[in-house]
């Protein structure tokens, strides 16, 4: 088994009403597992839109999951097409019938008689027991394939394959792995880092390396092929020890890090505590920071100063630099993260006064316009960014805050230049 | 144009690392337009495997959307893929070369080498503005298939089909359409919510109903088809008459309305002024307010008072009740809605506070335990509520964020039980 066909089956999917988290998560699975998913496919509940997708995908890969279809009503089609494609009838299997009557039972409801269907299974198939839910699935080979069809509900789903899936899977693979890792990276755009680590990111080297961003933080993908796990580990290693030798700092973490979690762990480490001042972020950065469960070990709080007189009662920023220079200004920014740690008694504090747009805007301070705070025992600083102007709102407040998380980490590891 | 096909391009999507969104909100479009989304298809960042799915896609459908594989880097394939199924060479499309130097100008960054060739585009194909990034568009036909090829990034990819496809699409439809409508709805889960209106959720019914949850808004959809958009439009009109006659005060908004947005709204009509005191909540409730542009109209500030040492020194709460009754609890509640609201002068003022876990619950105040207070010139209250325990930290800030923003409009709309 090398190549594996995910296929999701939902009109609601098909219209994009609900999002599919179904395929991601299997693909994951079966990548750990050292099988390729070569395609994900949606199909909307129609028979022969389903028949299609199933005899491609049958035909093209070594191992087919489908999820959806499994329910009791007239648009759950996925054994129907199953049955046709084997070129079988469905017959009932009386376990599965005993099963669903006694989780009814269970739940002192009338079984209806449409919950019949979910018992009948393509003959020559087998039924796959639903331990959490009303719909066991179905195996079953079309042309020598391998065929796993799951329930639609994510828990149900994921608890099948777990049980049912793996197992089958597992034996059936000749022990070649695919092993993944991530590093997460900050401080450039996405084209500056790759341009640093072009010659590992060609195409069919392997290890495999890749990029993708999210709020600004680049997550390097590095995928291992090997005859063991232990092979492909050491490949990844090696991969690993040379992307942090060409990126130094950039690099805050590995695997689903958050900036915020990655501060907040060296915080922790170092008993220190955290204020926040927020303008244009308007919370986000304190939301950010709060996101990570038991944050409030070093998070003391924080002031969302939106209004300028906010900024003067809540941080006793001056009214003179406002006036003269205005809000988002350099003067503000110091003040803002001074007030907030002198007035919540925090180890440091980081400050963030911007323009997120659209309106607001002028020549002399664009959209986009940032300044960031920050305020320790021993000194305070702000530095100047400009988030690509046009860029929406929503852009410019994520990369503001993480710009602020990030500027907290340098210094915490006390390699910032301006570091006293 | 009537059926269409969404490609989605990415290992990391393949491989599920990340969840594709992009199909969904494409889908969604693609509706509104009249157009069914046939299938959605996601292959990795390799050059046969994107030319397959291509290829497949302009041979089974009218029209094709593909997201993702315009990047500078090597792993970007898209337009050797189109180039190459169209039988075409890329070349140089000077005023998109124009825009990417102008793009890293403006930012004070080097260009990359590299980038030249997101100018690149297959012979015979059109480019299509990026306004909010780098990489330009695609459009193309393979076999007399209108293809249209976006960036992977959300809100380019959203930009550009808003400005760049939606109106091209929109010429070459004809007849039937099918128009949607969505309302807003907060304060019932989704099942007891979809009990009000069982009747109206049958399939096959026109206009079809449908809901979806999000944050604890619940949204439901409504799709009508009809030979004319005037049609369709009056379709739509009675059915929303009948839903919002059943589902009174729990409707806030209808489209995108988020219900920030809907209490901004009132708020600045009232030119009444909104401070927020937040502890679990962690500045969430603050960035779902500024979330919104313009919120600087009404929203002065908020403090985010995590430490318990915060809510006494930014909101004057006593020690007496922290002491006493915890940080968790209704005269905390009351006091930080009332310290907030004197500290800023705003005209009203909610309090969050309550446990978000994982950590950190008891018997006497589990995980979920939530109070919520509001402060008015008038009067003070504050309301207790238990958003289902072992439920994720997410979830529980994101209910208890919505339901503080609820508690504002029902006082706002003055129909609240306990108005003074």
């Amino acid at each position: 088994m090398e190549r594996a066909w995910i296929v999701s089956l939902g009109t609601e999917l098909a219209l994009g009403q609900t999002v599919d988290t179904n395929a991601a998560w299997l693909a994951q699975r079966l990548t750990e597992l050292g099988i390729r998913p070569a395609r994900h496919v949606t199909v909307p509940d129609e028979l022969s839109a389903i028949r299609d997708a199933l005899a491609q995908a049958a035909g093209e890969s070594d191992v087919v999951v489908v999820s959806g279809g499994l329910g009791p009503t007239d648009d759950d089609l996925t054994r129907h097409a199953l049955a046709a494609l084997a070129g079988v009838e469905l017959e009932l299997h009386a376990p599965s019938l005993e099963r669903l009557r006694g989780f009814f039972a269970a739940r002192n409801r009338q079984m209806q008689p449409t919950n019949r269907i979910q018992a009948m299974i393509p003959k020559g198939g087998a039924a796959l027991e639903n331990t959490c839910g009303t719909a066991p699935g179905i195996s079953i080979k079309l042309g020598g394939t391998p065929c796993f069809a799951l329930p639609g509900v994510p828990f149900e789903m994921k608890t099948m394959f777990e049980r049912a899936v793996r197992p089958v899977i597992r034996a059936a693979t000749t022990g070649r792995v695919l092993l993944t890792r991530q590093i997460q990276c900050f401080g450039l755009g996405e084209s500056d880092l790759a341009a640093k680590i072009r010659d590992m990111m060609t195409r069919g080297r392997n290890p495999e390396v890749g990029t993708t961003a999210k709020l600004g933080a680049i997550g390097i993908r590095i995928n291992a092929a090997a005859g063991a796990p232990a092979a492909a580990n050491e490949l990844l290693d090696e991969t690993e020890r040379e992307l942090r030798r060409r990126l130094g700092e950039l690099v805050f973490g590995t695997g689903d890090d958050t900036l915020a979690a990655v501060v907040g762990a060296q915080l922790r480490q170092r008993r220190a505590t955290l204020a926040v001042a927020e303008s244009c972020t308007g919370g986000l950065l304190a939301k950010l920071i709060t996101d990570v469960p038991g944050s409030s070990a070093y998070f003391v709080g924080g002031a969302v100063t939106y209004a300028n007189e906010a900024k003067v009662r809540l941080l006793a920023v001056d009214n003179a630099p406002l006036a003269a220079e205005g809000a988002v200004s350099e003067p503000v920014a110091r003040s803002m993260a001074r007030g907030v740690r002198a007035a919540l008694g925090a180890t440091y504090a980081v400050a963030v006064t911007g323009i997120a747009g659209p309106g607001g805007g002028t020549e002399a301070k664009p959209v986009g316009l940032v300044y960031v705070g920050l305020d320790t025992r021993a000194e305070t600083r702000v530095e100047r960014f400009l988030f690509g102007h046009d860029a929406p709102r929503a852009f410019i407040r994520g990369r503001a805050a993480m710009t602020a998380l990030n500027l907290l980490r340098l210094e915490l590891l006390g390699t910032s230049g301006a570091a006293s």
